[in-house]
């Protein structure tokens, strides 16, 4: 009507697993996005879904398939406008298959968007922080491996202690304790020889910051954030 | 399939005006949710929009008119199942009818729930700290007329001071200057007479908070947020 006017990307958000992960993920994206008034900022079509079962029992064959509900989510955002698909969960990601065979739109795996971040290490050892289903689901195993690096994983007991704090941090608990046991998490890698730690939970970077560590931490979330900027802001002339 | 199962009810979030109130709503509404684990959180469905042309231009007629991209973000939303709907931007509920007619669920106006709010307190005189297209639209003007309530309002300077304020907010600055700005603004209409705040625009929370002013300061975002809520919980059973 108006001519052309210039316009971003609108992306697609499976969220609300976890729900402080998510409303991070939309902060970091308005601190990423470099706009001065509203109508500079893009759109996010979001589905705030906290009641998605249990990523891990489902993953575990314990709890009831997820992968319906996500297709169903992710049909949704397409349905609503969203021009690529992202998912605030890396546990989720197991079920890339199934959201991706459900739209014709692009999903953006948190999986590939970090591991393009990893090639720009030369770290032979990577210390994966992630929670149980992601690790069951192998899916930074497989991805580093595909990549010539070697994966180092906590103990039993370390992955345990891990999905405590995981828990206490989705009830609220944001405080020293829980940072400082996700500290000693981190040290036990890079102790094992991680020259470089992947937080591949978003839980992980409400608590745990670039400097608690004694070695660089890649954060999935920041690096979604960025991909998710970038892709959204590739200048597009629309016809109006 | 499995019985019954208790579920909230899931909020579709009319957003991105501006965005930072957007997520800020969002994260006040999970730390206003009883809940211990991810499922215990209520569905939020988000259209995050700032494209949306500026507000204050439409409503005094020399921007392009929103309403009806408003009635179709409603629709998006309606059309994704959400389950009521809710905005938040006090000056958009100048739309309030484009949005009502254009869905079948409830839009729950955040001028009425902070009228509910205002009912509470004997205050003969409000303050209405709002922009400009919320006070040409007479929103809260014409609502605290009918509740019996003198409306108090800035001086043509003071109006514009608060607009300069307002667009530094939506630039990022949150800073003591920003936040004095407004507090010198409050005193402002104090000194006028008003007993009782109200804070009829999504911005201000991100800066002002109770206790920065001599009177009470009704926060809109948060009365929306408690009334969102507490309806989001209204236990259903549904068959599943």
């Amino acid at each position: 009507m108006s001519g052309n006017r210039r316009r971003s990307l609108a992306v697609g958000v499976l969220g609300g697993m976890g729900p402080e992960a998510t409303v991070d993920f939309m902060a970091r994206v308005l601190a990423a996005t470099p706009a001065r008034v509203d109508q500079e900022h893009i759109r996010m079509l979001v589905d705030h879904n906290p009641a998605i079962p249990d990523r891990h029992a489902a993953i575990a064959g314990t709890g009831p398939d997820i992968g319906p509900e996500l297709a169903a989510m992710a049909r949704g955002l397409e349905a609503a406008g969203a021009d690529f698909l992202v998912m605030v969960c890396n546990t989720a990601h197991a079920y890339t298959e199934a959201i991706r065979t459900a739209v014709s739109i692009p999903f953006v795996s948190i999986v590939d968007v970090v591991m393009a971040a990893v090639a720009e290490y030369p770290a032979a050892a990577v210390g994966i922080m992630a929670a149980d289903g992601c690790l069951q689901a192998g899916l930074y195993q497989r991805a580093l491996a595909a990549a010539g690096r070697e994966a180092l994983l906590w103990t039993t007991a370390e992955q345990q202690r891990f999905m405590t704090l995981l828990w206490r941090i989705k009830a609220g608990e944001r405080g020293p304790e829980v940072r400082a046991g996700l500290q000693a998490l981190a040290a036990s890698l890079e102790f094992a020889g991680a020259e470089l730690l992947l937080a591949g939970c978003t839980e992980i970077p409400l608590v745990l910051e670039q400097g608690d560590t004694g070695v660089r931490l890649l954060s999935s979330t920041d690096l979604l954030v960025r991909h998710t900027v970038a892709l959204a802001l590739t200048p597009t002339i629309q016809q109006e």
